[in-house]
């Protein structure tokens, strides 16, 4: 989105000024067939001096281009903050002060929670509301909703937010209610439940940033953040994908498209992988990938496996592995497995696989004649019979 | 050892010719109660200039010391060489070539193997016999026998090699008889049938270089090495301890020693972590470290993973341990379950902690009212009734 917006600026620069953008206009006519055929006998008559010349072009090039680039995202920082988003982190525990500490820096950041954390919030120089006066936080106006809790405790704190959110209005278009977003690890689960129970104005959007505060906890840089842009301006995805793209679409719908962008920005400014990825699709990728990570971390975890003087590269990443995985709550693991529908096949599948792996060796077993305690030995036993006849005491 | 060594001729070097080791005399004189602190009042009062020199006399002293272990170390390669111990390897597939490659650079190799490897080990200039052959490896002498076969062969090939170990005579001393050494994943089983089959005058060392062609293609240095002189002049592990370190001890003893000695040298002298074990903890570090690590390795082999576009850094470290160990065969894995009276108990208590693992979710699974599909979603379906009623088609 951020590149398609500084291509479009670059573009729009390029044919104003003349400005050749390479990789465009510059590459082609140098490629063309005719021009191309020239220029490269050029190239070999003049030889290493023509080549420098193209290189010094080149850097000078790219050194134009960087200056434009860093130009123009400043002027888009500066943008995002001339005109902050209103955004309410809903759950301020250690993952709601991590989110809301990032969206500070551009965003004006309201929190709410059951328990008190008025002092950190004060701390983080943020307004903070109990939950109880979530109608408040309402009233007062609204841009994002973020819902910051666990697996657990989802749709019972989303339940508690639906009759603040019900005072504004049955009909009213979307414009009038916040977009919903929720950051959980599952996602097919949390987008039920809010397709379910929200007003069907509210516009939704699922994420799932995958890091934390201990991940995250010096930049945001190249990690990845799913997200599902689910129901915008009434269109649930995927329906509404070619609907929101047609220029004749609603004001509404214009207005929903900006404020997600908007708040999408918030992390691919802070440089996050952004993954467009549907609900069902990050399930059933999460649960052969995160699931069972934490699966086989949990039942490693059980063994009071401890190094030794003879680890190998590979038990390393195990105890690794027991590590990151058992720090986490047991409530995340077991969030990871009942709210998300794919991992209780996880489970069958890894115990089909012990059992199979198992039979492999049973199987081998039976055919292996040198097995110990399978009378294999017979063979060395006699000789050895032997040698202690020749060999004197053995 | 090595460094037991060195330290010896730095010792005596200190004594001979006033020249004073570093973190022995010099160090200790200067921490002497009075002398230091006389020293640190004085250094107080000269300040940065006296630092200097103390520095500028330290890396002095390190530069003399490192010239002389550079001396000390080509001296003692040049002993091994001029005096280079004969190794037989047998078996000749990838480690045998592995390791006699390395060997080969301060020893006679004879490579000896069931199938023809003639050709290779021309190519490495080695001398090559037929197994059926290896009377006559015995009759021109042989100083090392190395056992470098698959965990599952290993008790058949030692029986092939028993009758012509024979012909060398019953009650001949250590002397006659060359060390044979093993180099299996697994350590008792190859002990116990070394004891008992072999003549009880022939000295045994078991060992377990914990890599191979992959991990030590471009050097050794750091590997682990794992031995156990299991036998030497006739007593056996760890009974000869003591006895073997007794100067009283025989010429047959010195000259076991000696032998061991030298050929352990190969692999300290190639930089491995020399690590001396029993056989018996080896076999149970190893099934709680390298056998599970390949248990979980093969379970998970079995789920055809692939990377996903929201992989984990956890799930990364899985795929990487996928790989590993599934490109060992699975006759090694084998090996590893058959041959090692532990791993039964490694592979039970998987089994164990799935199932526990597996009930402490069904434990939650009967304790969470929002669970979904246990109508815990009912408060929120009940917003949901409410809102469709004022809030149109949901």
């Amino acid at each position: 989105m951020f590149l398609r917006v500084v291509l479009l600026i670059l573009l729009i620069l390029s044919l104003s000024s003349g400005y050749n953008v390479p990789g465009s206009s510059t590459r082609n006519s140098r490629l063309s067939p005719r021009c191309g055929a020239f220029k490269s006998r050029t190239l070999f008559a003049n030889g290493v001096a023509d080549h420098e010349a193209v290189l010094t072009n080149l850097k000078t090039e790219e050194s134009k281009l960087m200056s434009l680039l860093t130009d123009v995202r400043s002027k888009k920082l500066a943008a995002l903050r001339s005109k902050p988003l209103r955004i309410a982190v809903v759950g301020f525990g250690r993952f709601g002060q991590f989110i809301a500490k990032s969206f500070s820096k551009t965003s004006t950041v309201i929190a709410v929670s059951r328990s008190d954390y008025s002092s950190v919030a004060k701390d983080m120089g943020v307004d903070y509301y109990s939950l109880k006066d979530f109608d408040k936080v309402i009233e007062k106006g609204v841009d994002v909703v973020v819902l910051s809790t666990s697996i657990l405790s989802f749709s019972s704190l989303l339940s508690s937010l639906l009759p603040p959110l019900r005072t504004i209005g049955g009909s009213q278009p979307s414009t009038n209610y916040p977009l919903i977003v929720d950051v959980l690890s599952v996602k097919s689960h949390p987008r039920r439940v809010m397709l379910e129970s929200l007003p069907p104005h509210c516009d939704v959007l699922c994420t799932h940033p995958m890091f934390g505060p201990e991940s995250g906890k010096n930049s945001w840089s190249n990690l990845n953040f799913v997200f599902e842009k689910t129901r915008l301006a009434g269109k649930t995805y995927p329906d509404p994908q070619s609907t929101l793209n047609d220029p004749s679409s609603s004001m509404d719908a214009a207005f929903s498209i900006d404020r997600v962008e908007r708040f999408l920005s918030l992390f691919e400014e802070e440089g996050c992988n952004m993954v467009e990825l549907s609900c069902e699709e990050h399930d059933r990728a999460a649960a052969n990938s995160q699931f069972i990570t934490h699966l086989v971390g949990r039942i490693l975890g059980r063994q009071g496996l401890k190094p030794t003087p003879i680890d190998t590269k590979g038990f390393e990443s195990v105890l690794q592995l027991i590590g990151s995985t058992n720090s986490d709550s047991f409530d995340l693991f077991y969030g990871l497995y009942k709210y998300n529908g794919n991992s209780m096949d996880t489970i069958l599948k890894m115990k089909q696989a012990m059992e199979e792996v198992e039979a492999g060796l049973k199987l081998m077993e039976r055919e292996d004649v040198n097995a110990p305690g399978f009378g294999g030995d017979a063979g060395l036993l006699g000789f050895q019979r032997k040698n202690q006849l020749d060999d004197s005491p053995l």
